[in-house]
C-alpha cells in the first residue's frame, strides 16, 4: 500500500477565552496553514471568526475532509462531549469549562494523530489555571501529552528557521539547573534529540552539545562539569553511534549552528544545558518566529512560543506568526 | 580654545609574533581606519606589510602627523626603548622580548591618550604567556590598563552594531558567577555603564539589567536573586538618577535591546550577569563584528574580540574585520 503523502494537520483550539481561537482564525483566513483544521468548538471558532473580520467556517464530519475544504475558510472538526455555552464565556478569564474544553480537544487531536488520521499536532496556547480549575492534574501541555503517549521521556526544543536547540533543564533557578546537569540528563537529552531528528529524516543528525561554563570550562579552570558530566555523556552517546560533539564553548556554538542563507550551520541541533543558554539565541532575532517542539513523543507536536495573552484576547490584534511558524515546522518534521 | 575635532587613533602593535601586526597592515592598507596610526616597531610592521603583499610604511616623528599621512599606507610611530631584533622572532612563538615590546607599546599609547595626543586606544591582541615571560605582573590588557589609570574599577563590554552588553561577572565557573552576582557588583556595573555611556554622549542612557534566572525568577519560583540582590541594586541606581530598568527576563531582554534597521532597540546597554548570558547574543550573528570595550577607564579603549591566533600568524590569512570594527567603535565612542 503506498504511503499517504498528505494528511491533514490537527490544530487544537487552546483555551477558548485566550488568543488561541483568533490566531487560528487569522492563520486559516490567510491560507497560511494548508491542510490544517481546528479540533475545537464550532461556536467558539465562529466568535473568533467574527472578531477578525468574518471568516467562513467549514464544519467537517471527518478530519480528512480538511484537505478538500475551500481555501481561506476555517475547517473545523468538533470532538464529542465539549461543554455547552463556551462561546458565551468572557474573553480573558479563567474558567473551568474553558480548561475542560481545551483538554478535551487535545485528547481528541492526539487520538487522531495516533490513529494516523492527522499528520501532526499543533497546539494553540492553554491556561494552566483554567486546566487546574477543570480538575486536570497536568500543569501544562507537556505533561498531558507525555501521559497520553504512555509516560515517555520528553524534552523541550525551541526552533526557528535558523536554529534548533534542545534543553537539558528548563524551568528551575540557575542554581538548580546546574544541579540538574547530570550524566543521565545530558545523555538522555542527546538520545531524544537524535531519535527525533532521525524521524524527521536526517540520517546522521549532527548534535552539538554546549558546555555549562564559560569557554566550556577552559580545561577545568572555570568549572569541571564539562570533564565530569558533559564530556562523559557525549562519549557514551558517541559509543552508541550518535554524532554528538562537544562540549563546545557556549558563546560560539549557537553562532556556529546558525543556518542562514550566507551561513550554512555546522550542526543540526544544539543541546543547551539551561533555559536561557538555549532561549537567548533562539529569541534574539525576534519572538514571532520561535516555535516550541516536544521531542520524545511518538508523534510530532509543535506550538507557538507564547501563552494565552488574556489581555489581548477578543481584540483581533494578536499575531498569528508564531502559530503559523509552528504549523509550518510541524508539516516539515512530519514529512521526514 | 576650540576643542580639536580630530585626533589620531592609537593602535597598539600587540604581540609581534601574533596576527596583530598583519591585521593592522591589512586594515590600514584598505583605508579602513582613517586617522589611525600604529604604536609599534617599524621592522615588525615592515615584515607584516610584506606578508600581506606589500604596503608602504610611513614613519611618523610625532603622532599628529598620522592625520596627514598618505592614504593606504601604514603610519607608524615607534616609542623609544623597544627591544632590538623583534622582526627576527619566529611567528607564532612565545618570546619574552615580544611580551616586553607589546607592553611597552601599550604604555606609550596610553600616555599619548592621557596627554591628549590621541583620541582613543585600540589594542591588537597580546599573549598572556609572552607577557609573563617578560616579567610583567599583569595577566592581560585589562589589569595593565587599570593600573596605568590609577587602579580604577573596570568592566568588560562586548559590542557589535546591534547590541552592547556589560558583564557583572566574567571568567569564572557558572557556580562562582552566581556567587559573584552581589548587590555591590551589580550596582557598580550599572554605575560604570552609565558613566561610560554619558561620556559617549548619551544624556540619559537606558540601561536594562538582565535577571539571573529563567523568566527573571518568575516571582521567586525559579530563584530569588532578582528579589534579594539585582532588584535592590537597580533601585539604588535609580535613586542616584540612573535610568536602569529590570530585572528583565534574560531570554528576551537582548532581543528587545537589539538595534537593527527594522528594529529600534528599547535600551542602550544591557547589564548581563554572567559571561555567556551576554556573549551568546553578541556573538550570535558572527564573531567578526564583536568588539571588546573596557569601561571605567578615563579614556576609550577597544579591542578586537579574538586573540593572537599564533597558528595563523605570518600567513596573511587572518581577518582584520574585528579590529576594524574596534577602531570604528573607538572613534564613535571618543566623539561623544
Amino acid at each position: 500500500m503506498p504511503r499517504m503523502t498528505t494528511l491533514p494537520l490537527a490544530l487544537t483550539l487552546g483555551d477558548p477565552c485566550g488568543i488561541g481561537p483568533e490566531i487560528l482564525a487569522l492563520a486559516l483566513r490567510d491560507g497560511a496553514v494548508p491542510g490544517g483544521f481546528v479540533v475545537g468548538d464550532m461556536a467558539v471558532m465562529r466568535r473568533a471568526a467574527a472578531v477578525v473580520g468574518g471568516v467562513p467556517v467549514a464544519v467537517l464530519d471527518a478530519p480528512d475532509e480538511a484537505l478538500a475544504a475551500p481555501p481561506h475558510c476555517i475547517p473545523i472538526w468538533q470532538p464529542p462531549g465539549l461543554p455547552a455555552g463556551l462561546a458565551d464565556l468572557p474573553w480573558g478569564r479563567i474558567h473551568a469549562d474553558a480548561g475542560r474544553a481545551a483538554a478535551a480537544c487535545i485528547r481528541a487531536a492526539v487520538s487522531l494523530v495516533q490513529r494516523g488520521e492527522a499528520a501532526a499536532l499543533v497546539t494553540a496556547p492553554i491556561h494552566k489555571e483554567a486546566l487546574a480549575a477543570a480538575g486536570e492534574p497536568y500543569p501544562g501541555h507537556t505533561e498531558l501529552l507525555q501521559d497520553l503517549a504512555g509516560g515517555v521521556s520528553v524534552r523541550m526544543m525551541l526552533a526557528n528557521d535558523e536554529l534548533r536547540t534542545v534543553l537539558v533543564t528548563i524551568h528551575v533557578s540557575l542554581r538548580r539547573a546546574i544541579e540538574g546537569v547530570t550524566f543521565d540528563a545530558v545523555l538522555s537529552t542527546i538520545r531524544i534529540a537524535h531519535e527525533a531528528a532521525r524521524r524527521w529524516g536526517l540520517a546522521a543528525p549532527r548534535i552539538a552539545v554546549a558546555g555549562l561554563n564559560p569557554h566550556a570550562g577552559e580545561g577545568g579552570l572555570f568549572g569541571d562539569e564539562e570533564r565530569t558530566v558533559i564530556g562523559p555523556a557525549i562519549a557514551a552517546a558517541r559509543a552508541e553511534g550518535i554524532d554528538a560533539s562537544g562540549p563546545h564553548a557556549p558563546d560560539t556554538v549557537f553562532m556556529r549552528a546558525r543556518h542562514a542563507p550566507d551561513h550554512p550551520g555546522e550542526f543540526d541541533i544544539v543541546v543547551a544545558q539551561y533555559h536561557d543558554q538555549g532561549l537567548i539565541p533562539v529569541k534574539y532575532l525576534g519572538l514571532a518566529h520561535g516555535v516550541n517542539v516536544t521531542l520524545g513523543l511518538p508523534f510530532v507536536r509543535t506550538s507557538p512560543d507564547h501563552g494565552t495573552a488574556f489581555d489581548l484576547a477578543g481584540t483581533g490584534r494578536a499575531s498569528p506568526d508564531s502559530l503559523i511558524a509552528a504549523a509550518r515546522l510541524a508539516r516539515q518534521l512530519a514529512k521526514g
